[in-house]
């Protein structure tokens, strides 16, 4: 039964099951044709990312804040977000939240995740920033910080690869190299995320891994 | 007083009901006119299933993980997917959930929805995809498996009908047979439900149920 | 100081607030020309309505089951829905709901909005339309019942005004007569009695009293 | 390796983080230019006003209403909204809710806030709005009030400037000099902050304290 499964012998009742993977493997050699102009300027700015920084609330989620009767916050993250850190991960990249706002449902979060980086309650980003730059010694340039509003300005004008979800505030969009096509907490660190590794040229490798 | 209900006697003061149901039904036979070559083909996949597998975050939910300060998780699906699984099981065909999280809210909803397989914290899909075929009996071109993320590619690369959400990411897009018009946990699994039902020409038939 | 605000009496500084009201008075006013023919049809099915029906999920929600880890289910309802129930019952027309699930906090909501007829756990909607009608006396076309999936048909082909939201299933919109433009739980329901109470020739009135 | 952060020095393997902020400084300057004629309108309204006023339901929030089946009752803030809040309280403007329902959750959004005015469970808006321009002292015209449904409707008719959010219902469009491009609980409210602080000459001067 399992030989059906792996070795892709049709059974002569319906398409072989190996043209579809091998139909899948062409399309992604056909993506290696060389990008737009803009595309590359792009491309270069994610490649020697090694640090990818995140806000929370409008980025890792969808930027609303469920309060409950009972006293009890809540938010909601997204798990094309999650799968998409896993991969960076993969590709050698370290991982972290920077957010003004407290809470464990965060740090929880952020330790399922298995990042690097968790500074919450953070009034000032940039000295948070300077602080974790110290302490893992990359420089700006290997920075990618994702923010969607004003407060996020300081940091988005000073790393290597600034990125905003589509629904962030105008301000910050004028600043970022990256506005994704995905909103916040509904694909946009995700978006992210692939950018990156597409960049560092690991993307095809990774996506084998899972045929 | 019930004569007005279901005689379609017409008490003179509004159209009658019977005009309204005839209408209907006679709407329903016009769908019978030869469908287009490619629904034709999507057709002929989805009528020999014999068993649904869906992921679960992503399809049977938007993706949203709820996380509330006080360490609870939360996810939410959607009531017309669950009808749609319904129907599919009036129609002979087995359901069932392939999950890498693990979660009693999702084993839950399962039994709640009499789904025949529950495999939940399946860090390799593909090993239980094999385990499930063992123990049914069944052949990949008789599983349909609708799945929205790379994680899913093992699967979707090898069943008979391959389906996917209108907001799954690219890579899964390009392998799936069908792509609903609605997202996950909006409709998908329904649209999927509806497809294989409507392929095994039962779909008239279990409308006129409701009717 | 309370002056400026009832009598309408301009302080030079700023436009007269009495211009604003009659420009909404006059705008009111022009809405009086005749409507298009289709519109002239549903306003005469929707004035003799006398009692409005409702299916809970994915009409007064948006479909979405909320599960809980801990095993507590959760439903949202809209605020704005919850006005025009108010705005029904003020021109005379009975409210209630009709749904096959069973949870207290649907019977929370109808009672909060004063409904008269909460029906929870009805799997065959048919009869439970038949006894409803016995214990009120209304004939069919004095009913509206607004349902979204299948399990609505039996009565959306038998009631006086038949309402859905724009998010139903195709098979229920193609006996409705009255599509929403606004999805379940997202306004579906307000629209709905608004139209009930134009339909009545009272939403003049009712707005004067809110100004 | 902090002066590479804050002295703009570029270390030549990456643009200089100075041309970032410059262009995004010669940017925001470029819109200093006059402003079309209706924008001119909705600026000198928006200019005088010392006291926003937001109604919960529907503009603080996206109107759901989220019942658990153990009765409690919960809602979602924005966190882009509440960022606004704060910008129009750094141009010295008193915020506050009036609001039909009563709740612990609104409260304690309110404080967490620091919001100056909050009036829950207020039956009567127009007596609650009178009462508080006795306390305040402030005229109308100084009063700006976000409302998105008829309840709101005493209030919009009377104040300097009257916003809704982009869902707002029809009656509601009509009156108000300002409808937000966002949804409420999407953004309408921040937009009604941006507005309120760039009619005051302010925004520029806030956003540069973020860079």
């Amino acid at each position: 039964m399992t030989d059906d499964v792996t070795h892709c012998a049709s059974d002569g009742s319906h398409p072989s099951d190996c043209d579809i993977l091998e139909g899948y493997r062409s399309r992604a050699r056909e993506k290696k044709r060389p990008p737009a102009e803009e595309e590359r300027v792009l491309l270069a700015k994610a490649g020697p990312i090694r640090l990818l920084l995140l806000d929370v609330d409008g980025v890792l989620t969808d930027g609303r804040l469920y309060y409950s009767e009972e006293g009890v916050e809540s938010k909601t993250f997204n798990t094309k977000d999650g799968l998409g850190i896993r991969l960076v991960q993969r590709a050698e990249v370290m991982t972290g939240i920077i957010t003004a706002r407290q809470s464990r449902l965060v740090a929880r979060r952020a330790e399922e995740l298995e990042m690097d980086v968790i500074r919450q309650g953070a009034r000032n980003k940039l000295e948070e920033f300077k602080s974790i730059l110290g302490e893992t010694g990359f420089k700006p340039y290997q920075v990618c910080y994702m923010g969607d509003d004003l407060i996020d300005l300081s940091l988005l004008t000073r790393v290597g690869l600034a990125a905003c979800p589509a629904d962030a505030v105008e301000g910050v969009k004028e600043v970022c190299h990256f506005i994704s096509s995905h909103p916040g907490g509904g694909g946009a660190v995700r978006e992210t995320c692939d950018l990156i590794v597409q960049a560092k040229g690991l993307y095809e490798k990774l996506v084998q891994q899972f045929l």
